[in-house]
């Protein structure tokens, strides 16, 4: 596949700047061509004026148009084939079977957008009858729905090159619900991201879209992302990665003249809490669910379980053991990028060197760091040294975990309540355990976006009632999520019109409710008119 | 009624600083007793810990209990008579209709909310069943609901000593939601705030909820209310006033280590777009409704209208001559304070010192300073020098307007455009006007959160498609309102359980739904069983 390693303004290429970058194969170190331009600050303008350009025709488009085109693009990418996949396995070292995984959920992801604006109730429209003859003051008729916002910037994710990336979920979120997308590529998969960022170009052109609808911009600098976020025409932001990147957009959100929202989604240590039962009851069946999640993609996912909570006892120690044999056996695996295994090796070595920490289990097999290998790491240590080092609980990205010993279920407690927001937290239950360790849900729930009983985090399921999102630090807007149909949400807001014409309303809002979507009328949820 | 100018830290009464202020009334210009005490960092810092300490408890207790507690709340309030009207009627000048009109309101918001929490959809609760036997992955069981968030900021807002103060709708939201609040009280009206704050911790003591879940603070310095902002327990911010206040919290919540939602209501100056044959058909009618919407509560509302955009022509020649008729036979009204009627004096003052503007019309009397009094305003200026002053568009908080004669529709267009974000906005259309000014709805829509057709914007309906809130600087967040049901969706958030088994779930969750509330279980939407 030829490449051409520009950035998209709408349907235009450009490569104004002079500095280019290229991707790296992890696996095997080699530089991948084509360079990449980075986005020059008139490029970065260009895309979001065409973006506000097209917004004012694409809101105005029905539904089915808008749903025709996410299908189309999930068309589009299920057509990609070898090209695409040998190009995201090259900029990822990603197995075949994850990078064909990765494609189907995008293409699921895209399709369910396009069934919910279809479908249509997700607009939550509320209608309240006029009363003209109430005492003392007539009541006007009202109508709410929610509206598109405008240009979204979306972050592509180094993880995801695809289901959080140039098509992920941000992207189809934000068309779906009316907004054109400006997406900063990530620079650890640019070739990736310009065939998708093409596919969607293709759809753009096939549905006869406003160009400016979708474009794509390379940057490997803080400034392109910044100079995104600070543009007044951008009215929201995505982004999936770093609590240090995610909390710089937002702190450059928050001081705009007028501020928008930022959704970060920074990850979490996801804490996994065993309970004696639990471990008595099936020591084996954990040890081997923990150790699949914790290596799954070599660790690499915002959900990797990277804190374990037990009560310390026998149990415990066969456990660790069953755990130890387990993890020794695994092979290391390769990371994403040389500076995410730096950052891997930099936060183990960080736990290592902590008094009262100790390494309990460590793949036996030496890294390659040629092939930008990372070995899975368990470490051990007691409460009493957790709590007292805030800097345990801080995530450390890659294949690791850190099992924390309690010597009484009130340490436990103390544990749980030491834990700033996570995405996710698991409790392992056996018989009683839930009575005995009655107070740790009701903490766990303060806590988390997603609470999971005898399970592991990774694996978030693409559905209604996934919430992906969690109190910060887990995310900058624990009311929003990054996975699911309610991700349509980040990308809206609720307009009321007041005393309209019915010819002057949006079809959503009219009494006869030709599309049969659900409707709160008069305080009433019905699919009828009104 | 005996006033003691404490602080309510829970049931607790606390008077620790020495700082002590006094309200006055403004229609007198007297010192109102008592002195209050001036909130002091411990006293912050315990209203605080007591909030988070009921909070666990509240949070637990069963939607009946909650919605019987906003009900005493409301059923105290209803009861106090004489002693609480002459007290707002003191503080803040309103007429008896008015305050027993704001009365009646904040009762109702009350009930409405109670309503809310007793039927219980207001949760969004989501279900997605299991498929143990999906391949390549079973799917789990999940399920996802709203929950509370802890302890809530409320500002109290100057204009609405009852309804958007110590238990208006931010606080009943925030309580309605499973939150405990936090109440600073507004400086302008310290004594209505105590009468209230003790008729809610009446309704504490008498519903046996936790002391903590309800405190008030005095503060006429930005320190109770940073203060109040930064602390760590405090989970969001409610605010309604200047958009230097909201603005100060909102940086100041941004600026945490933990980033908290700031919901601050700013004003906006509403604007209304009259088109040619509307004052063609009914100059009479809008110029007597525009000139009721003005002077209302001496123009003290967040939906004031603040700028009306019309066509030049014989028609708007016709139209100003009658409003301003109306504006001069309209005395002098009472403002709510001496620095909030010096600020409409200077708003004023800038207007009339700007090249290009004049007075089309003022009070015939004059207003007499010793009574906080102020005359109603209407200025005039072109298109051309709207559009070049941008602080033309800024908020003068009181009965003034600024007409702005435009010469086309591309006109009414740009000035359509140079507008900022807008609580509200309102057209009044003649036959063919909505045809020939087609740009303007879409226009509009972008900019405010309300558009009124053939009405005025002061009059905000309490209901469930009710939304008052815009685009920033009307507010901090166009994704919520500060009026109507929807105000609690501000205070919660969503959480997913995975895999839960049923009597460790929420009654909400469970499979039998024995609440009966709408449930979106396997994507469809039905009160029954999932």
């Amino acid at each position: 596949m030829n490449l051409h390693g520009k950035n998209f303004l709408g349907a235009e290429l450009s490569g104004s700047g002079s500095d280019v970058y290229h991707a790296w194969s992890p696996a095997t170190g080699e530089r991948l061509e084509p360079g990449f331009h980075e986005a020059v600050e008139r490029e970065i303008d260009r895309a979001l004026e065409l973006a506000e350009e097209a917004f004012a025709d694409y809101r105005a488009r029905p539904p089915e148009e808008r749903a025709a085109f996410l299908d189309r693009i999930a068309d589009e990418i299920s057509s990609l084939g070898e090209p695409l996949s040998a190009r995201v396995a090259a900029e990822t070292g990603y197995p075949e079977a994850r990078v064909a995984g990765e494609k189907a959920r995008t293409v699921h992801q895209l399709r369910m957008f396009a069934d919910l604006v279809r479908e249509g109730s997700w607009v939550e429209a509320r209608i309240d009858s006029a009363m003209p003859e109430r005492k003392p003051l007539a009541k006007p008729d009202l109508r709410r729905m929610l509206i598109p916002l405008g240009p979204i910037a979306v972050f592509g994710a180094s993880n995801f090159p695809l289901a959080f990336s140039v098509a992920g979920c941000d992207t189809a979120a934000a068309l779906a619900a009316g907004n054109p997308a400006v997406v900063k590529a990530h620079p650890s998969h640019p070739g990736t991201s310009e065939i998708i960022a093409e596919a969607i170009r293709e759809a753009v052109e096939k549905c006869a879209m406003p160009r400016g609808l979708f474009s794509m911009l390379h940057g490997r600098k803080n400034d392109v992302g910044l100079h995104l976020v600070r543009h007044p025409l951008t009215r929201a932001v995505a982004f999936t990665g770093s609590l240090k990147g995610g909390r710089a957009l937002f702190d450059a959100a928050a001081a705009r003249p007028e501020p928008i929202p930022v959704y970060a989604e920074m990850g979490s240590v996801n804490p996994l809490f065993l309970l004696p039962a639990a471990l008595r009851e099936r020591a084996g069946e954990i040890a081997e669910g923990l150790k699949q999640s914790l290596t799954l993609g070599a660790g690499q996912f915002c959900t990797n379980p990277g804190l374990v909570v037990a009560m310390t006892g026998d149990e415990l120690v066969l456990f660790i053991a069953k755990l130890r044999t387990l993890v020794c056996e695994h092979p290391p695996a390769t990371m994403l990028s040389e500076p995410i295994r730096q950052s891997y090796e930099k936060g183990c070595g960080r736990f290592q060197e902590t008094a009262g920490v100790r390494v309990a289990a460590r793949s036996a097999s030496a890294p390659d760091p040629a092939r930008t290998e990372a070995a899975a790491v368990v470490f051990e240590t007691d409460a009493r040294t957790f709590l007292e080092r805030p800097e345990l609980s801080e995530e450390v990205f890659g294949p690791s975990t850190l099992v924390v010993r309690c010597s009484s279920p009130e340490d436990i407690d103390k544990v749980a309540r030491s834990l700033r927001g996570q995405l996710t937290a698991s409790i392992h239950c056996g018989a009683g355990d839930l009575d005995r360790f009655r107070s740790l849900v009701p903490i766990l729930e303060m806590r988390a976006g997603r609470l999971i009983f005898n399970g592991f985090p990774t694996g978030v399921e693409v559905c209604p009632s996934m919430h992906h999102g969690g109190p910060y630090p887990a995310t900058t807007d624990s009311r929003s999520t990054s996975v699911g149909t309610a991700a349509i949400l980040r990308f809206a807001r609720p307009i009321c019109y007041q005393g309209f014409p019915q010819d002057a309303l949006p079809t959503e809002l009219r009494h006869e409710n030709e599309r049969g979507i659900w409707r709160l009328v008069d305080g009433r949820l019905t699919q009828g008119e009104g």
